[in-house]
């Protein structure tokens, strides 16, 4: 079992070098490593990562990576680091707790393609307690499922890429090939975390990201723009209300006229390779409104924060000169708004979607491995949201294969993925791994 | 000038007794503490007297009273004391510094009749000090224009009140009645404050309130109940947008089946005396909303804060009823909130209007007092906000003026009250004193 496995560059389109023996061993050692995993995760699951407190998660990862004796790169995002680049969103939060995490795996012989194996720590608000059946953070499994903000979404994922490795560890080897293995945050705001390991060099032959993506490859997705429209105006006493203008209501109308905007983007899809047959790829969502002092007095002001999606190819900035557009239009013949035009302020998100060429041999060794862990084919799929694999896409030159377990309520409220899902995802990223690095005994 | 003023209760109808010399001496008394008056309001109104902050402003006036020898009574409201007077509004904040204070001058000899002068410390939420030209609590005057949140509603009443009693005072008199001089909290949310004061027993023959009327007397005004919707809803990852539902929105539709009720009530103004002829009487006003939590999660809850106005005569709990079942009727034919039936709260104000019947011997009195004052006769009108003239005319059984000052933009930006309008007010208020209570030398 300690042979040098030779990586498959050579000939990409064969049936893989991995002998049967080989493979069987390797998901039988992921099977055995299962509990740990599942504890891992839970306790991945107890740290409540939402934007601004990641550092404690973080923390966690880096400790995991160092205790495996990977070289561990743990770093705050520095805007002026990356403000410069196109797949940069603006952000108006601190940065100073937004960690990144990478730990490095150098081989003794680069014998086998490099990889990266990416994941994002940072998860979404878990909104009113009172709607979880158990509390957010508290990792419950019941039958198959793993309960809690994040289960899915994905820390799963990063402990799959954590225990991949610790698999084929057991068996005595390592990639034959340099690998990183990231923990990245941001995921869900802006990309930035991300675009910032991209920028301080990190690249490789290819990249996973194990999102929770239901068992299939991600050919192609969404780029989003977040925006905050702010709506100002002068108040009165509600006595008076005719001749004040309620600023919330404003909101709404600019809201409706946003939803006309958001149809006319999907009316295009044809125009899209991939989307043509979505029912509603171009998704509008409003997040979080906020208006108002007093019951008593006319509102002077409300913020409303959206999201939409934009079509590959589409930039960022040619969808938000629409988007400026339609709320100017609309303000501009409404009585109110056309003496106090909107603010719009973009705070987050400024991200072209990808398209995941087909024919890559990265995704080829994917369906092997996945073939044979799952013993089935995989599916590849269309998603009509954001993902970190346009930055490895767009900008890193990088085929990067966003797959990952089945879950359930993904930002929602009982958030959970599949256990047996995670254990044959985890199966798949270790035989990826074997055959695109290549493996070396540990002990020479 | 140290002859004791019979009271005018004999001849209400007749010319008062009090002599034009008499009356001119009064008047020059209110001019001579004008500064000091001004210098006293622009004190008030430095102290941030919001919800939950009225202490500091009424242990500010409390002071004021003792050092003008009355008897100064200061508790915080007691929701125990109240709860069971139909008078009553339900709160849900904590009532510890929401303190009232009463001072109260008994004469020597009780010969005239008695009064209440009332005035409310609380004042609204400032909103976004960036409207303000000036900073909110700064009072500044410019030409004659005090400036300032609670200037007008009421700081200036509250001052007048005491100045008109300073008046008297420099020219060696003070009423030959009980006067209680009130300065009470709550009357911009519940009405609580004049409430609690009734309950403890406070009776008076008239009431006076300064609030910010321009320089006429309320004939009438509406009730007024606040409630808070509450939405919830299951949300989902805005990739599957569709199959959710967006608390945001759905809030919206139930504002607008909000909006109908109010056109509907308004057109019952027929029925409801002096009511007939405004233009819009009832005000429903959306004054307040907060929802979801992440630009990209489908919202889970939204909450909105309304206030709507009731004709006088009709119960609140007859409102709310209508309230009610609006919300049930939009909620039943709509496909996300029928499933997910909104909340609705008490918040506040739950409020009768009041009429003030024509012909009382207080109102007579304050004719007189005002003609005298500005040199023109009073005119009443019909105001569409919340008094606390309804606790005095409802539940005291005691006629209740509330008539002051010019004023603009209350509860607005750059809310201030004119100078000149202050100052005869306070005339108004100091010959109503001198012929209601009677005068009796200070110096027997």
């Amino acid at each position: 079992m300690t042979d040098t496995i030779q990586a498959d560059s050579a000939a990409p389109e064969a049936t893989s070098k991995l002998d049967p023996a080989l493979t069987d061993a390797i998901l039988t050692a992921v099977k055995e490593g299962f509990s740990d995993q599942v504890a891992f995760t839970q306790d991945l699951i107890r740290m409540p990562s939402v934007r601004g407190r990641e550092h404690t998660a973080q923390d966690f990862v880096a400790r995991a990576l160092r205790d495996r004796g990977l070289a561990v790169d743990r770093w705050a995002i520095d805007v002026n680091e990356i403000s410069h680049h196109p797949g940069f969103s603006p952000v108006a939060v601190d940065y100073q707790n937004a960690l990144n995490v990478v730990g490095t795996h150098r081989p003794r012989n680069e014998t086998g393609r490099s990889l990266i194996l990416n994941g994002h720590i940072d998860v979404v608000p878990e909104g009113p307690h009172e709607m979880w059946t158990n509390p957010p953070y508290e990792p419950v499994v019941e039958g198959d499922w793993l309960y809690g903000r994040g289960s899915g979404d994905m820390k799963a994922g990063i402990a799959a890429n954590v225990f991949a490795l610790d698999a084929l560890r057991r068996l005595g080897y390592q990639p034959a090939a340099t690998v990183y293995v990231q923990s990245v945050t941001e995921e869900e705001c802006t990309g930035n975390g991300a675009l910032a390991c991209l920028v301080r060099g990190y690249r490789a032959d290819a990249a996973i990201i194990p999102e929770p993506e239901d068992e299939k490859l991600v050919r192609a997705n969404v780029g989003v723009i977040w925006f905050k429209v702010k709506v100002r105006g002068i108040p009165v006493h509600v006595r008076e209300a005719g001749s004040g203008a309620n600023a919330i209501e404003a909101a709404f109308r600019l809201m409706q006229a946003l939803r006309r905007l958001e149809a006319d983007w999907n009316t295009r899809k044809g125009a899209y390779r991939y989307f043509e047959d979505l029912d509603h790829p171009i998704n509008l969502n409003f997040g979080r409104i906020e208006g108002g002092d007093w019951a008593s007095s006319v509102p002077a002001w409300c913020t409303f924060d959206c999201r939409i999606a934009l079509f590959p190819g589409v930039n960022p900035r040619d969808a938000a000169a629409e988007i400026e557009a339609c709320l100017k239009d609309a303000a501009a013949s409404d009585a109110f708004l056309a003496n106090n035009p909107p603010e719009i302020d973009y705070n987050g998100f400024f991200a072209e979607g990808y398209v995941l060429e087909e024919g890559s041999a990265a995704e080829k060794t994917l369906n092997r491995a996945h073939a044979r862990s799952f013993g089935r084919s995989l599916e590849s799929f269309v998603t009509p949201s954001y993902l970190d694999g346009r930055v490895f896409v767009l900008y890193g030159d990088c085929p990067c294969l966003v797959y990952g377990p089945f879950s359930d309520n993904i930002h929602g409220f009982d958030e959970r993925v599949s256990l047996a899902s995670i254990e044959r995802v985890t199966g798949t990223i270790a035989l990826f791994i074997a055959e695109w690095c290549g493996l070396e005994p540990i002990t020479p």
